[in-house]
């Protein structure tokens, strides 16, 4: 597998476009268009909380009826949640939209949304940007990275990514982007994270395999433990990269499974440590764990913890706070088994040994945790479970962001 | 029942002292004991989390034995929590300097313990603070607002209250204390909180009022999501009141719930306001529940949602914030059935009606989130259960408070 230049362009018969629709942000790109020359198979992953979106749950529909994708419309700004019946209409205007345009299904075209809660899209402004998106698709990396800023709201950075590898001798290309900056706390994460690729694979492996990796990519980040109404996966397999179609877990599965896994934790760590206000990834890695979900849970708890994120922004070797964040997180077990360290680029120091604080140097805590990358790595020497999680630090940019963002 | 003046020391038979032990605060008091003249039953509800303080496991201990309680020493600063086998020891040796020094058995000496986690107590400090309070135990109303002070950390403000109630012709005297401001999130909250009553009632009753009476007041608050090592609630009764005592859930039992619940639920506010940088008390209301968990679910989704708290911090009516965390809470509804409002002392207007979000004025919804005390008021329309959780706002002050607390 090799990372190479591009992102949800750069898999064979993949186009995309964008443009300034104008629908919340002004003087900048809030609408993109992902195409696929030939209908793909899909699949699909989307956000737990009860109050979907519009856009959710069309999508939903959509990957669940076996019928194939070739299309997604996204837009930042509104995020067409909590809009009634206006806003499942407004989803159906945009695809019959697209229909008429590119002369493809309206049912084989998805929407995604993010931005606003309970605000109603303009739903003229939609059409206006579909029909000139449609006009404009792309299979240039130029095209991709405007797709890639045009799905931003309070991210900072882009994201995107693309990889190939190789199956039974032909090379199979993977490309996606994403964006996430707050609300992020994903069971599915406002993510939104749109992959392509050329594979050739069955409907049931590719939704098998999106569902598996996101268990330890997308869903292991939190940024504020808020879990959107809009989070949304997607992937669309076109099959024109010609390889033997993957029908069964065989070796090519498990390249392809690779792959994905590279790209969805590349993807979900940029979003992570582009949190809203974040000036540093802060990532927890467990092992000993009775269970995975144990690992799981307790990683995600230690990064999520407002007090513990707070000390990350204040370089602040607090680890009481982690471990306090473990032992509320639901997974049981001994203080007297942990132990606990703090690692970054500037080295390595353990902080609590079986359940016994040790004595540290202060100003080597404080400068291991000064990195734009720290790590809390717990031994729980319990078992042989393990897990990571991802999140960012709690600063007062973040409140900056929040206390304000509608106007 | 009747508010009346003083705290800790309002009851008959109880007396007060703190003192500056200088554990880790300086020019402070950080010392607080409560005694009781005769031996009292009593009873304790205790942190959830896994990672329990050393205090918190000598505390059960004495709760869950059937021994009386008569003493407890709390000191602010450390909280002895992933400390091992020197934090228990410290525990012991504090419980068997109070015998000593008051001639009780040390293990009816509850000890109670808030501040940073993991660092160890200065066994000197306490056993000298102790030595100390013995001597000065005071059953004034001066020497109840000096322990309420004493046992504070981030705290703004001290939080004490008093109220009687006759019960079979004798007045019945119920007072209290409580300190919380951050690693707030109780389930059984860095609460700590202490009542005294000179009521005569059995130990069965007095557990059984104390732990139905916190699911809706000290378990409804939360100020950052993090439920700490060291929430402890106790409660003593020493009988002095002179009341028939209460054995059976009489009509007398319900004069002292109604009491309790008040008590509790004035001190559990109290703390929700004055959590870590509040500039706001930050109250949601849920009614038309289809369960009562489900609606204290939603309430505290609601008021522990960083979104959410950022957002009544700018005063910004962003309602899909609120609707959002209802739906990540784990309770299960229709979005179509939900009306939500907002009220304070300047008003109220609803936005957000059966699925659909209503025109609003945004200057009246700022006037009304200005206040230093809102409420989301969220009708369900789906059963007949309700319930109400108490946060605060999330204020560029937390991220200081809480970027550099050791220091």
């Amino acid at each position: 597998m090799k990372v190479i230049e591009g992102g949800i362009t750069a898999a064979k018969g993949f186009k995309a476009a964008s443009c300034e629709a104008n629908i919340k942000y002004a003087g900048r790109r809030d609408m993109a268009m992902i195409c696929s020359d030939v209908p793909a198979v899909c699949a699909g992953t989307y956000t737990s909380n009860v109050v979907k979106a519009a856009c959710v749950q069309w999508d939903m529909e959509i990957t669940k009826s076996g019928r194939p994708m070739q299309a997604v419309v996204v837009n930042s700004g509104i995020a067409n949640a909590c809009t009634g019946e206006e806003g499942f209409e407004a989803c159906k205007k945009t695809a019959k939209t697209v229909e008429a345009a590119l002369n493809i299904p309206f049912d084989s075209v998805a929407v995604a949304s993010t931005g606003v809660i309970g605000m109603q899209l303009p739903v003229d402004k939609l059409v206006s940007g579909v029909e000139k998106m449609s006009k404009e698709l792309d299979d240039s990396i130029a095209a991709g990275l405007d797709a890639s800023k045009a799905i931003m709201t309070t991210d900072t950075v882009n994201k995107e990514i693309a990889v190939n590898f190789e199956i039974d001798g032909e090379t199979v290309t993977l490309g996606g982007m994403s964006k996430g900056s707050g609300m992020i706390h994903p069971n599915m994460c406002t993510m939104l994270g749109f992959l392509s690729t050329d594979l050739d694979i069955s409907k049931e492996l590719l939704q098998e395999a999106l569902s598996a990796v996101i268990k330890d990519t997308f869903n292991m980040i939190t940024v504020d433990g808020d879990t959107s109404t809009n989070d949304t996966l997607l992937i669309m397999a076109n099959g024109m990269a010609g390889n033997k179609k993957i029908d069964s877990k065989n070796e090519d599965y498990e390249a392809f499974y690779e792959a994905l896994f590279y790209v969805c934790r590349f993807l979900a760590r940029k979003m992570a440590s582009d949190g809203e206000g974040a000036t540093a990834l802060f990532e927890c890695k467990i092992i000993g764990a009775k269970s995975k979900d144990d690992a799981r849970t307790m990683a995600r708890a230690v990064v999520g913890s407002n007090l513990s994120k707070a000390a990350i922004y204040g370089h602040d070797a607090n680890f009481g706070r982690f471990l306090c964040a473990m032992g509320y997180s639901g997974a049981e077990f001994d203080q007297n088994d942990v132990e606990l360290s703090f690692m970054s680029k500037a080295g390595e120091m353990k902080v609590f040994d079986h359940g016994t604080p040790l004595e540290f140097d202060e100003d080597k805590a404080t400068k291991i945790l000064s990195e734009n990358e720290v790590t809390v790595f717990v031994n729980m020497n319990e078992g042989n479970e393990e897990a990571t999680a991802w999140g960012c630090d709690l600063t007062h940019k973040y409140v900056d962001i929040n206390a304000d963002y509608r106007s």
